[in-house]
């Protein structure tokens, strides 16, 4: 294991992580959540309405968007809004984290309404994906206690708690939660879902470079697993604190 | 003058204003700005590289582009990389930025290089664009010490500071540094653009309702000179403190 | 005052003015005005059915489009249809001239339907968004006779007239109803909406090179003001004329 | 021969055709043309620059754009430009504006640049696309002209004249130069485009109803040939005019 | 006559023709049809809903839409979805296909609901808008057919059968069926379109070089009947062969 | 293992597989690939030019496109040129596609031109994107055996062959390479890539339903993996046929 990580950082260790709830004030939820230098603000939006293919269900629906702004990156991106199209990869991203939150919904207990998690990332470091999926589960949460407190609903439609992280092989060594550099550089790039009992959500691995073996993959594997248990934890402790208006 | 204000603001007071320089990391120059609950996060990325009309003309340019996160109001909005397209409100605020700052900058000192601000609205409480430009005019600074720092440009090409405020008449009382709820009810709106020195740079009134007079006009540009004197200032205090990194 | 006009005009004088009514067949109200050489086909068209936004309030609405046909200018310029988008510029200008009619109209005393100015330039030589606002509003009232006359309502909605004119400060002489080479190369640039009766409507004033001071600006505001008293005048003339079928 | 033409006009004849050079200033070559009710504004636009399938061959590009402003017609349509994108009718027609003109010149003795043809409709009442051909052809000649002064080209590149016109069976009657109530309500109907030597540039006739016989095409192209002769002659009197400033 | 056809082609013959029926599962009808090189997949979509234009009038509706895979061609052409919009010339042969199946069908008799004929070129060898119309008349057969077993409708609305062929003079030689290098080597090219009775639904002839007189396009017209009277006997044979599942 | 398949299928059994080389003729590689009822036809296009972010690198590339015909799918979906976007499903398949060829490519190898692999769907049945992975891999391989016999290239890039298929988990049984109704069943639905010597490229394994466990994870990857190696065998035994013109 060779392979030195900035600020001495272990193997298997996450980066420093902060989870601000309200933090802005006209979402139903609205996280910020920071994996070292990647910072999300994550709101959860509650309508009334719901996509047309859910209309007279009595399901609801939860969906989300994902974008960067254009210098959260080293180097300036292109505005998309200007740009006037989504690229593939916040398409990709902004289905990823769609999918991930409503493995732990159950849509009759939502009812007809639709909750829209925004992921915009204000600073990126790698790993924008996964701290997007950890802190709109947060926010979602939010959005469900408001949802209650008004008496929308009258029991909570959330199953499970839902966390990501990002895993990776970098010159031969498995990483957990990696950082743009180490990302970049990286051999094997996988990023897990789980939910808070321990069951698999999604597992997307890409090999980079060379392929990856079934070792390699169960070393990746075994990482994520512990480091999303960390993240369930501290997603537990935030959502535990009074959130002040 | 009978309108009250919210936390009993005077009808010439500036809501609590705060300017936090260094606020992300990567870009040249990165400003969160607050006007009370309006959150605008400015920042100003230098590339080498000019549009095509200066192009060898030996100039720079600067220029701005403006977003808000969905759900930084009231009620979600779409998010305008997913419609494809900015609306017309957006693009006319990104050309008021951009011409605004132009007003202060000497494009023959900066070089043949581009400035570009992204003001990325966090939170809307009304005046999102005149925070954008009084944020966007520190954030440029940075950038522009960045440049000298690194020796690729030897005198600034900053002329003069520039700063933003917006004016309007609510229930017949004149008032400075309008909040949401103040604006949607205001007979007549103005946003004023001034640079440190005190010439105009923008003047933009429009009567929503019934249209106003001139004595209305001249109380209206009393207003706006004193309070931009205060961004000034403001501007002025924040970019004397030490930015750490 | 030193500058010199083409063809000797004053300082505070407008280019020869024209307004001829009836200018193309279909349409409610068709108006083909001309400032000089700048000429903007202004049409009205009736439609039974009003915006989302209003749809069950009771209340028409008025709105507009603007568009340059690509060689009304010295140079051609791409037509907007081919390219697929509207420029900022062509959105700024229809906003505001949108907003300038509805200024004069009741929309409760319009009923449930929509007018929509049409203002496309059909040769450009500066001024063709002041030229549009003072056509479209003699449009509009052809319209507004067309509706009266069908009985479909029985009271005018129109509160007041309205009209528009540029003025400028070029090589230190405030100028009246700016041509295309004074616009070019004016320092300061100001659009100003007016009623019939002297309210402000809009007033966009931008400094293209240094900032303008106020007494600049008040003399600005006077020249305008002259200037649309006399464009009040033409309208009111032009529409006492007998509209030949 | 039972069906009765609007103003007694015979199954043969043309409307009244009027061809008004010189209508807008800026372009080189710039042409109403008015056929009874229909009133198209073809501007002919000479750039020295040619589109990327004809750079360094030598050869010019002569090319058209077409458009309805949204009023020309009975009802309004919608503005291309703010829907974002041309109709297919609208790509068919202007395709059809460039072949034709293109089939009357010599791209070689053109030279590297380009002529656009802009047709744009100020008001409709059938046969559009045929006048905006035969105008675009009057334009296109003024354009050469101000080349050929210029001594840009020595040679002109127009080896013949162009026009174009519709024909149609309404109710059994091969009619010339349908109007808007014959063409809507018509069995058949044919465009026709020739030269001024007689021969055919293109034909397009469509079955709207019942497909058409081999002995009606032979009425319709019959009508079309001295159609199109008279257009011919319209354009050579109204090139041999002088066209002032 | 001396231009010589590859593979010994007389002037006045067709490539080899083969109709495939039944060629994909999920479509109510699916026809490769293949003339010669030239392969374009038809499949004819039944669907119970109609357009705005049609809807509450009792009329059915049928329509086309047509694409070229991007490497059906010599050299690999943009795939239109990536680029975001249909070219002119993909809007103009898809209009066609569905006007000249139009032609053919009683709206009245086929019920409120849409028949989309979809043409993809799989394999392009000149020709590909005429195969796609020949194939497309076998394809609605198939569909017609399908809605009769299903008793959804008790008559056939379709009143004639629909064929087309592309003829053409090429060095003087009138050519029927062209094929890639013969079409873009010709001098006047016509795509005719004829019911199985003989009537002329589209005749669209354009010069790409010299204009084409009276006689050129006499021989064209005889070329092109007997053309597709092969053509309508083809499509005869197909649609009286078993449809095996 | 309950769940009964069609045909009496083996859970571990791939469904009837077939590739057919030089399906058509004018792309340097041309695949139609079936898996059961899926068709792909896989095109590799070869071009001497590479992206923007590869110029002047010495160095080629390889990427994807996807697209489904409109009725390759049991009802009709909207054509994507016509919608005028691709959909967030389409990205994510071509960039899966392009990123699992590129994984057994050696870029330097390829030198400076772009092999591009369309993968258009003529009829699916489920399993499109591993179809077309596994047969654009043959596709590729044809291209370059041209580019080796023109002598473009002395050395084949290709370091290994690339495969792919679906597992997932439908009422409980782990299945292989599902088919529409499967996939659309399952609780867990897993895409695997994997080359020619058993390393992984891709692994995307999405709970539908209740997230998966470590245990059922491996069964899937088990399964796959030897799905994988007859995959293989089929793409060697097809590159081993003679590919007749």
């Amino acid at each position: 294991m060779s392979f030195q990580r900035s600020n001495g950082r272990a193997h298997d260790a996450l980066r420093p992580l902060r989870i601000t709830r309200g933090f802005t004030r006209h979402a139903e939820g609205s996280v910020l959540i920071e994996f070292g230098d990647t910072r999300v603000l994550c709101t959860a939006s509650v309508e009334e309405r719901v996509p047309p293919h859910k209309k007279g269900s009595g399901e609801g629906w939860v969906t989300a968007e994902y974008g960067m702004l254009p210098r959260s990156t080293h180097t300036r991106s292109d505005r998309e809004a200007a740009r006037g199209k989504q690229s593939g990869r916040t398409q990709e991203i902004q289905r990823l984290i769609g999918r991930s939150l409503r493995a732990v919904f159950d849509l009759k207990l939502l009812g007809e309404r639709t909750i829209t998690l925004d992921c915009d990332v204000l600073q990126a470091d790698g790993g924008t994906r996964t701290a997007a999926i950890t802190g709109a589960y947060v926010a979602a949460q939010d959005a469900v206690s408001v949802l209650l407190a008004q008496g929308k609903i009258a029991v909570s439609p959330v199953l499970d708690s839902v966390a990501a992280v990002s895993v990776g092989i970098v010159e031969g060594t498995p990483l957990l939660d990696l950082e743009y550099t180490e990302d970049s550089g990286c051999d094997t790039d996988m990023n897990v879902v789980m939910t808070g009992r321990g069951g698999f959500v999604e597992v997307q691995g890409t090999a980079e470079g060379v392929a990856f073996s079934r070792a390699e993959m169960d070393a990746l594997l075994a990482l994520a697993t512990q480091g999303i248990q960390q993240l369930t934890a501290a997603q537990t402790a935030a959502l535990a604190r009074p959130l002040s208006a």
